[in-house]
């Protein structure tokens, strides 16, 4: 039987263990019997295009497992629509390099690009087997219980809170911090998993699967602070206004950029209103000596922050965070199941296609919740290219402002045995 | 012999180990045979002054051992400097509750506390002696190699920029992060430990020991950047502009509380110039589908990045995280060397105290730095109160915008073994 050549890519935003997935990969790839060269996608599709790859198989053993626990993608990632052309130009490039497996490793936008050159390819009439590998610290695929590098952002998001809830607790105050997720608040509800005591933080969840408003949630914020001298709050990055429908984010920036064109323009004047948004994402405060305090923090934080800040008054201490980039590339921060997952994900990716010898992606279904067994299913590629999905309805509590018991049954198994913490 | 009380209490920004500390006093007081009972204070000088104590010697060891493990100060801290007549009723408890022995784990602040204590202590004629543990991030005591509380921090900020420099290599780009520092830079300085390779973040360095201007830090980053078409940069909080002498911080803050006051006073209008600062720090910045992109961080660092983003144009990926309060109670990411030496300033302090009847603070000495070993001495405590310090000169590379040799080997025993990774 004619041995045919693989390509194996990674794309979007990297996480702890996409090289897990790139990994597994790797060994079933190497021990199936039907393929002959596997070349890594430098950049994913942009590597195609160029023609930059690297031979996967000349790789040692050891340093494939070392490649896996490393965070980030090794292979170099890209977000990178291609256009029709391109895709031609890639089933040409595959053509003659006799590839007929293509692994992509990635989200949503990921699963579309394979979808686009899959269609491509039978356009062609050149027959290439384009399998999606799911990625994603945001948990918002299709089809799928979860998704690869969950578990992981999740963790390190359940550590920071952890450690948080120790510091707010030794100097109280109001805390925000900002976790990542524009549409789907999974990664944001995973700080639930920090609490340990009844009066534990997060106090207070907004995910962006329900609109809130400012005025709302500095209600709730008083009403924790009046109860226990101190609160800490979760907030995804996507977390909506409710009045407008609009994220807070795209409120404040669209605030800042009209006033930046009524500057720009030389009109005279801006009014108080205008002004108030960018005094409190500038969150200016001065301490007793005079001077000013060097604070700061992500726009939204900063803003909420200063919101929070303006509404309670001097003499209680408002902070913020935004966890940013470490969520998804912390070196030494992994769940192992998460791992365990993201691996067995980038192998049964190789084991389908080269078995069905149809396009498609790995989707994980969760067979029992405790003990936690999982299965691995083939799904077709278009049931995750593109759309997404956000936290179901069972997942948020009916508050609107914290997460549900059903929601921790799921988030704790991806997460792992946590450290060990204690308080007097 | 009859025995005397002691009141142990935690000050200022806890770290990852000042329950450590606090594990060793309580270990040395309970084993020195000269201390009846142990008071741990509620939030420092505060739980002396509402006498809100716990008793110490009544908690299990194994839970003395999980608090040991705990970020965050287990007794709660207080940025609180007692005013005389403080001062004067904290003695007046202590007579009362026969308290012959006060340890204080912070910093410079918190050694001045204990300083004051001890003189209002001599002037009532009553022998309390004061004894300060020393605890902090910054690393910024005088008199001692390096302070408890410094590794596990520079941990964090290493294990975060090993694994930014793999988000970085796979999507390449301008990368800012600020770390916590308001006038020395060690914590800073230690990113440079998550090199691996030549051409490895973090690329530039910038502390407050070494004024720079922005133009200077653009022509850096353009250097890197056109040499490796990415560029990581690590920035103290505290970094100063040359121009000025002052902190970019207190000068963007400064900028928009002027221009805040203009439109308070309702003045007419604001130039350009006065709003360049306000847009930079918001880092408005519109995709190609005309939606705002809801990036966004601290105040430096978007107005680091907003300005880089300026200067290099359309095309060029900046980002910017500011590492904040994660760096100081993370949960999970501690150093060993810190964490048992964070216990033995703890237990030294108790023995000093006990062995010598006077006042005064523990210093670590390393004695060796290959094999790593320290020996811990007492010192006055008037030498580590008030005055702080900053890197030495040998510690920064004559560029200004790196570390040296000597740093690093200054460092990495402090941090301790890094976690394994890979590239391909």
């Amino acid at each position: 039987m004619k041995k045919w050549n693989a390509i194996v890519g990674q794309s979007g935003g990297p996480t702890a263990v996409i090289n897990q997935s790139l990994a597994g990969v790797i060994e079933a790839a190497a021990g199936c019997g039907k393929i002959e060269r596997l070349l890594g996608a430098r950049h994913g599709v942009r590597g195609i295009l160029n023609e930059t790859f690297v031979d996967l198989f000349s790789i040692p053993k050891e340093k494939v497992e070392a490649l896996a626990n490393t965070p980030g993608a090794a292979l170099g990632s890209v977000r990178k629509k291609p256009t029709e052309e391109e895709c031609k130009a890639i089933i040409e490039i595959m053509k003659r390099l006799e590839v007929r497996y293509f692994f992509y490793i990635g989200g949503n936008d990921s699963a579309e690009t394979a979808d686009l050159i899959s269609r491509s390819a039978r356009d062609s009439n050149y027959d290439v087997l384009c399998f999606h590998v799911p990625k994603t610290i945001d948990n918002d695929l299709r089809e799928t219980d979860h998704c690869p590098g969950y578990g992981s952002a999740a963790r390190f998001v359940v550590q920071a809170f952890m450690g948080d809830e120790c510091d707010n607790r030794a100097l109280p105050g109001i805390k925000v911090n900002v976790v990542m997720g524009r549409h789907a608040g999974f990664l944001t509800a995973a700080a639930a998993l920090a609490r340990r005591y009844e009066d534990d933080g997060p106090h207070l969840i907004y995910v962006p699967e329900r609109p809130v408003t400012r005025e709302l949630i500095r209600d709730q914020v008083a009403e924790v602070y009046g109860r226990l001298g101190r609160c800490v709050i979760a907030v995804s990055e996507g977390v909506i206004d409710a009045n407008s429908g609009r994220p807070f984010l795209e409120i404040i920036k669209g605030q800042i950029a009209t006033l930046s064109q009524q500057v720009e323009d030389g009109k005279a004047g801006i009014s108080k209103e205008e002004f108030e948004c960018i005094r409190l994402i500038a969150g200016i405060e001065i301490d007793s000596h005079g001077n000013f305090l060097l604070s700061g923090s992500g726009t939204l934080g900063d803003w909420l922050a200063g919101y929070i800040k303006q509404s309670f008054g001097k003499g209680v201490r408002v902070r913020a965070d935004t966890l940013g980039y470490l969520q998804r590339s912390f070196v030494g921060v992994v769940s192992s199941t998460d791992a365990t997952e993201a691996r067995e994900c980038g192998r049964k990716a190789v084991e389908f296609a080269t078995r069905t010898e149809t396009n498609g992606t790995v989707s994980i279904r969760r067979v029992t919740n405790e003990p936690y067994v999982v299965e691995y299913v083939m799904n077709e590629l278009k049931k995750v290219a593109r759309d997404t999905r956000t936290m179901p309805d069972n997942f948020i509590s009916a508050s609107g402002h914290d997460v549900t018991e059903d929601f921790v049954a799921y988030c704790r198994p991806l997460v792992g045995p946590l450290p060990d913490i204690a308080r007097l």
